[in-house]
């Protein structure tokens, strides 16, 4: 019935990037820079390796000298030096000489290889060499890794295990990143209590902080929670208190379209409500403004309803923030039943997967925590499809993938 | 000419799997538990919703007395109270009455439905409903999410956003959870140097250090790095040091399988080498030992050789200390290159996917971080076969499923 009036989906996005805001950047030690977000065109310092090293324990030598050896014909090498980890070697090699090599080590002047201490028997300060040896074989050749001046990071790289160590390598202990977006969770509703206590008549545990703190730490970002009763007056004042310091506020509960909405009411007085109403299910009653230039999302009271608003457009605004390019990423599975829809809403149908095909939990109301729990994925429904068959393809989007 | 020697995949695994050691249990603030293991069987306190509750803005009402409400035919019911969130209502309903109720606020007695408001005419202290009312509908039955009594989660689950919701609602704001493991990561290597300082000749930048406490990071465990010179007595000395105080070392460097492996002699001395070289590439020379009971990672020296280790075994371990029933989930890609396998030997070879295909990622050597940056898997080529060929199906092991 008020159908017409939701904002489709797709329109949802393009009003959010839009009014998309980026945090500011700072340095800090690249030791605590797993899972942050690069900000700045990274530019390697140094040749890694910053020297011809040794790929395995052997002995350098000139590759030359053993191209006729086999394990029935020797060549033998006089060793002249030994060279550990972290050491260097003055000498120059000469044909019919070889020098002791640990992985790691330079390789000295005049060597072109290293044999493997496996092919060769050790007899006093000479070796024979029992297999030929290609010139460059099991050598790390200077800048094998990364040159100097090589570009190795572009903004809005999200730091894993392999980003660090290349960024190490190229010479830097600290880094330039996004900061993370404080974000202000205000949870609304005169009926909510704490689990501890014991809840009197009408009183609904407040489960919605727990959630939002926990989605909201995993767009990358640092979560604050508070809860503030059905008040227009506080709501406001909480609101006025926060926006300074804080990069977006997100509320649940008051937003239902209809009359008395006063989270949407409160923020369209101190800012401006881009969009209200989604045409989504469950979801519909989302709302996004600004205020003070700074992102709030009104989401729904209900577990669910809040939760698939926050995967579906929350984590996209916040990740987005620190410049990571973030899109959902389908795949596709076979559905196990026919799923309807309707016309002109995207649904967002919770399911469990495996690689193949996809199961509805068929536990409805946007309320029901435990269809959240049994699920791994939504299956998505665009807006202009009527459903799926049973056994037929679909869209799935694993929660998963929410992990940047 | 080693592989004889060298232990098959599986079967460090199931040597794995017969030393595997689980962390003791900690009772933490529910509101801190995200991404944590739950690690008893968790029994519901309550009912949720504690009461049957209004679904949506509206009246309750007796459904009977609206079955014949049409538009052009409004019934008229008398508004005798009405219930906000938080609060409750004495009265008791009789036919033709109504109360005003709030989402989420108790049905009163007498109720048996919620006729949405946007339905309802409002003249004075009466309403017109327009459309007729089934039997429970926009009410959300007591216990309808949870009922008191009912097991909401088994040991071993990971806290997500819906299990801290759901643990909330049962009346939880704490829960036991399994301790991280404290894991000690020893990087060995005379020649390693911090990168902020200009490396002199012979020196490598300790890459490892960040590329290790990352990896520790993401498999939900607390790290603590340090270096060590190439020395066993030192090394010795720093095994011994903190064995009593982590859950778990880990070693990086000198397991080459070679003369000289000072790391796994070290711990061959001070407790037991349970495995020391396995086949498969890269990271072969990996070790696993245990010293006064405590797990004992000896991982190679090379920073790709010591992630590929890590990704498939030791991840895998620190898991499952925490109860975590993980595996390695492995789909399917077609390979866009022939790339081929040796017998006797499982490879995992750095590529990138998408949702269709897999390209090998052709940068070779155990060493190159930059071919990990360009990855976002691995194909997995079992032991038993020789390779694949282009555009054939193959096995693919994705970074983004270690994220648990």
């Amino acid at each position: 019935m008020f159908i017409s009036e939701l904002l489709p989906v797709k329109e949802a996005f393009r009003l959010l990037d839009e009014n998309q805001r980026l945090t500011s950047e700072e340095t800090i030690d690249l030791i605590d820079a797993h899972g942050r977000v690069n900000s700045r065109r990274l530019i390697s310092k140094l040749d890694s390796p910053p020297f011809d090293k040794a790929a395995m324990d052997g002995y350098a030598i000139k590759a030359k000298d053993t191209f006729q050896a086999r394990a029935d014909n020797p060549i033998t090498l006089k060793v002249i030096d030994s060279i550990g980890a972290g050491k260097v070697s003055n000498v120059k090699l000469k044909e019919g000489e070889a020098v002791k090599i640990a992985t790691g080590a330079p390789i000295p002047e005049g060597a072109d290889a290293v044999v493997m201490e496996e092919y060769t028997y050790k007899i006093g300060d000479k070796i024979e060499v029992l297999q030929p040896t290609s010139p460059g074989e099991n050598i790390a050749p200077r800048g094998e890794d990364v040159k100097a001046g090589e570009t190795i990071l572009e903004p809005g790289t999200v730091m894993r295990p392999q980003e660090l160590a290349i960024t190490a390598s190229a010479g830097y202990d600290t880094i330039e990143v996004y900061k993370k977006p404080r974000v202000k969770i205000i949870i609304t509703g005169d009926e909510l209590v704490e689990p501890g206590t014991k809840p009197r008549p009408g009183n609904i545990i407040n489960s919605n902080k727990y959630t939002l703190k926990a989605l909201v730490e995993s767009a990358k970002a640092s979560p604050t929670v508070e809860h503030s009763p059905d008040n227009p007056r506080v709501l406001e004042e909480k609101i006025e208190e926060n926006i300074q310091g804080y990069d977006m506020i997100i509320t649940t509960g008051g937003t239902a379209i209809s009359k008395g909405d006063i989270v949407v009411d409160t923020v369209d007085k101190l800012g401006r409500v881009i969009f209200h109403g989604v045409a989504m299910r469950p979801g519909k009653p989302l709302a996004f403004g600004l205020v003070e230039d700074k992102p709030v999302f009104m989401l729904s009271g209900y577990p669910v309803a809040a939760m698939v608003q926050f995967d579906i457009f929350v984590r996209y605004y916040l990740l987005r923030m620190q410049n990571i390019n973030y899109e959902h990423q389908l795949v596709e599975r076979i559905c196990q039943r026919k799923t309807p829809s309707k016309l002109g809403r995207t649904d967002y149908i919770r399911a469990f997967t495996d690689n193949k095909i996809v199961e509805p939990i068929l536990i409805s109301g946007s309320g029901i925590i435990k269809s959240m729990v049994k699920s791994n994925s939504y299956i998505v429904i665009e807006e202009n499809s009527e459903g799926i068959d049973k056994n037929s393809k679909c869209n799935v989007l694993l929660f998963n993938s929410f992990k940047i």
